[in-house]
């Protein structure tokens, strides 16, 4: 037997910042520039103009679908939307068996039970088609259980899609009850395409270490919702909301950013890890939180440019701007979405996102499997 | 605001392979001396000489325990193996809302449903005692929903647990309904304890990134089993087994292999991505079948050197020795666990592993969100 030492390892720095770790034809994050695409397409320009089903054509398939193409791609989500109410009373009975008021955790349990109820298969046992099919089925699922998790934590029945509605306004029904205005849709539309992906955020590389090993896609959305109820990641649209609360009156606001500078606390919504200066996602946002209207719309504007100038005063270098947080949490809220939600309805075009990177990387063939360096006490 | 463009990345190889991704004080493993470590002390070593209790606490509490610690620590463990039984009701109620004879994925479901009707709480809002409980109590459970989920789908009643029969008796009990004699208690707890980690391989990796954004040990563990669920990980025992039964006699070794090697297909049992010789835990696992004894034990050692006298002609620079599935596979049969079981009885083992790595992982404060790079078309 031959026998070499192992290679020397390459050391990276802590969490794998600024290493590349796989190729994508996805997208990209240009944080110095703040900018960020999908596919060829600035990413903003796409929520501006597009439906999430556009975007989500254009991730799965590669390109933007003409209008034929996207009636019969709606189609197919419809059928997929519906086909998660057959599956109701197993999946209710799923989510009353542990019913919580933290509808990511129910989200985590319900949709790995539908991966089983459906007959979910290991990736590398299926062909691209069938993984496409599995991609939808799932993504679709999302929505339709964060509903019916929200209505079970309450103690209420899940209200049956209503597929006809399309993957936004059918979320909104099934959350509310009512149906949809088309301002809302719009608005929560935009807010859906711009958070479709992200670069390889810890969500987005879960689930492709995961898909790695061949794993059915269940596996790899199971852990990637994991990921995304850190919160280091998912962050929480709510918690700027709270703050707006607390911050009452534009008169507030500075004072406000004050005492968490002085007391070295984060200041929520503002500043992004890889956005330095504007977040291109809160921009079209603000504007979007604008058009729907409301008081708490009109607040958050004002707010923010007196906790802008604040922060500008108290860290000249290192401008800090609003970031996606801060406007999700408005437009949510004038969407009719309760706060609770916030975070899985971010999970509802997340997956769109992380199914398209399953599917790219599932179609490699390399298991993740990095190196550790030991630093305990010497080998007795 | 300062415009700097994005620092160069630093391209990884493929799969991270070879790179230092953290540290970590829990163990090594070293491919070229057929060498691995849990913390200071050899793992083979470990296995031959202490319970998986032990191994348990020196991996979350740092050092061996003496007669009288281990008395308070098989207690504890007792109390959690106990406490799953407390939930029996909800968590029958889940695995039958989406029974299925592919466990893995009813565990994947079934823990995080633990995980909610136990409040279990972000990481990073627990101290150090709070996280250690959570440790406890989800790798405690894994075993018994593993064979609740077996017993729910073959249409049974999951057994209650046996606390006082120790981690790997109860678990032999719970699946077997038999009370297990002590020959195979000890054997399938040298199994193990040999699988209780193993360097950063997928299903850790998953752990320690979803436990890098702060989310719930659940979460993490969650993620876990959905990596160690495909195929190129968690691997198959059981298909190691399945070449035997094929196999036959140990007149068809030599012919099947060499059939194998024809065809370009992989030797089941054989070779391993890190050990490039022995691999140490097969060289255990061999004795601890042959003092099992049985006909498959048997056939098992005389057949392997057949397959490696194949082998040794048709790669002679490429050693591949026997693995740690193709004796696993032989002792959990002896055992008397059920094939299909067999990955998840790893699961039993690796999730000690998993919430030693998580829990090192939570204590640090830096997310994992690697780079990628973007090869699709120049963006317009």
């Amino acid at each position: 037997m031959t026998q070499t030492a192992d290679p020397a390892p390459l050391i990276a720095p802590p969490g794998l910042a600024g290493v590349v770790v796989a190729d994508t034809a996805l997208g990209d994050v240009r944080g110095a520039e703040g900018f960020f695409h999908y596919r060829q397409y600035d990413a903003t320009g796409l929520a501006r103009d597009h439906s999430v089903e556009d975007v989500w054509h254009l991730l799965l398939r590669g390109d933007l679908p003409d209008p034929e193409t996207v009636r019969a791609w709606r189609g197919e989500i419809a059928e997929h939307l519906l086909a998660t109410d057959r599956y109701a009373e197993q999946l209710t009975a799923v989510l009353r068996a542990a019913p919580t008021r933290a509808p990511l955790s129910s989200l985590r349990t319900a949709i790995s039970a539908y991966g089983v109820l459906t007959g979910d298969e290991p990736l590398w046992d299926l062909d691209d088609a069938a993984r496409e099919q599995a991609a939808l089925r799932t993504a679709a699922a999302v929505p339709w259980l964060v509903a019916a998790a929200y209505a079970v934590g309450r103690g209420e029945q899940p209200r049956p899609a209503r597929a006809e509605l399309g993957y936004v306004g059918n979320y909104l029904w099934m959350v509310t009850g009512g149906t949809p205005d088309e301002r809302a849709v719009r608005a929560l539309s935009r807010y859906l395409c711009l958070t479709v992906d992200h670069g390889f955020n810890a969500s987005t590389f879960t689930a492709r270490v995961v898909a790695s090993t061949g794993a059915d896609l269940t596996a790899c959305v199971v852990a990637a919702i994991g990921a995304l109820s850190g919160p280091l990641h998912g962050g929480a649209p709510s918690r700027a909301l709270d703050a707006l609360d607390q911050i009452g009156t534009v008169e507030n606001a500075a004072p406000w950013a004050r005492a968490r500078l002085a007391a070295g606390q984060r200041v929520m919504g503002f500043g992004h890890a890889v956005y330095r200066g504007l977040d291109p996602r809160s921009e079209l946002l603000r504007e979007t939180a604008t058009e729907l209207g409301g008081d708490t719309a009109e607040l958050a504007v004002r707010v923010e440019k007196e906790v802008v100038r604040v922060l500008d005063e108290a860290k000249p270098d290192r401008p800090l701007r609003a970031n996606v947080e801060y406007y999700a949490g408005v437009v949510m809220q004038e969407c009719g979405i309760p706060r609770e939600l916030f975070t899985p309805t971010f999970a509802c075009s997340r997956v769109i996102g992380w199914t398209a990177h399953i599917l790219e990387q599932a179609r490699g063939r390399k298991i993740f499997r990095p190196s550790s360096r030991y630093v305990g006490p010497p080998v007795q």
